[in-house]
């Protein structure tokens, strides 16, 4: 009855902003790892080689999922998303608390292995601010922004699953709140319990 | 499907440190009402009719208890306590965030009418500590700390059926504890989504 690592699941539509929300997370809680996702989508601006993806070919990456890889894959937008399932395995069984930042596809997959995982669900504070946020990120085509505002409209439909929802609408609250969530799952019972099994027990 | 406010229960033995935990936190969120519960234990140097608990006689307590004034109520250490329906009820259609601070008993009976509640329950760090907290209280006879012992090894056992333990051993970070505990539970699905159905809903 040994406790392992929390798992912490982010999700939530291009947009909402989830990555500046993650990022500001981690610096609070430097000792939570974050799980680098490979992709076959090309680095952005400023993205770097395995901090922010692992940035691998079509070919490569349908090799690795063929040979069960990733306990978690999707396709978004045309290019192919996954998890290293040793990256994440290694993880919890040194009892880090571990997050990863993927689709709604992936979050269910990692539900169906993983259900007592922390699942969160990053909502933009409404339509046309999700809309601004991705016609002015400028560092996509105008036909991905409308491909990524259709496709927002149906991850949306899947928050209703996740255990909790953040509005991000203004970051510092978002970020205070994601904090509060991570330090609360540490207060859960099956988290504290394995520790106190022998208060618990009567003389 | 209007949200209500959220209702906190804290539990845990006596010695674990409950009322100042609560006292601190609620000083961190004013706007969460404490529901004042009533008893028939003679009030301690410093407690206050009104804030700390209604102080009633046995007779009376026993002719509220009949007429279905407490949503719950318990004997514990020869003296009752009961929560008054009205005043829970009060709280939560204000949508009102609500603390109370209630025994294993009292627990169990607000689990079966509130079963979404956020249940909480204050360990003490190991049993010296409690024997410790409880011995230098001062305000106990002597039969009375033998009492509590025997009991805190009794409500023990309940613990694990909470949502939350919260070890109290440094009071500063147990306070940090139950702060995220309520954050967290504000971002919960149930407590978010109403706000957001129109978002949800595809155009």
């Amino acid at each position: 009855m040994e406790s392992i690592g929390h798992l912490f699941v982010l999700s939530g539509p291009s947009g909402a902003g989830k990555s500046s929300l993650r990022e500001r997370v981690l610096r609070i809680f430097p000792e939570v790892g974050y799980s680098v996702s490979h992709t076959t989508r090309p680095p952005r601006d400023g993205e770097i080689e395995g901090k922010d993806y692992h940035f691998v070919s079509a070919k490569t990456f349908r090799a690795m999922r063929k040979a069960g890889v990733f306990v978690e894959c999707a396709e978004v937008h045309g290019n192919y998303y996954g998890t290293s399932r040793e990256q994440l395995a290694n993880h919890l069984r040194e009892r880090r608390d571990l997050l990863l930042e993927i689709d709604v596809q992936g979050a269910r997959q990692v539900k169906a292995c993983f259900p007592h995982a922390c699942f969160i669900f990053v909502l933009p504070p409404n339509r046309d601010t999700l809309e601004r946020r991705l016609q002015f990120r400028g560092t996509e085509l105008q036909e991905d922004v409308k491909s990524r505002l259709e496709n927002a409209s149906k991850e949306l439909l899947e928050a209703p699953w996740y255990d909790y929802l953040i509005i991000n609408d203004v970051l510092e609250q978002a970020v205070e709140a994601l904090a509060a969530i991570i330090r609360a799952t540490r207060f859960r019972r099956e988290a504290v319990l394995p520790r106190f099994i022998n208060l618990l027990q009567p003389e």
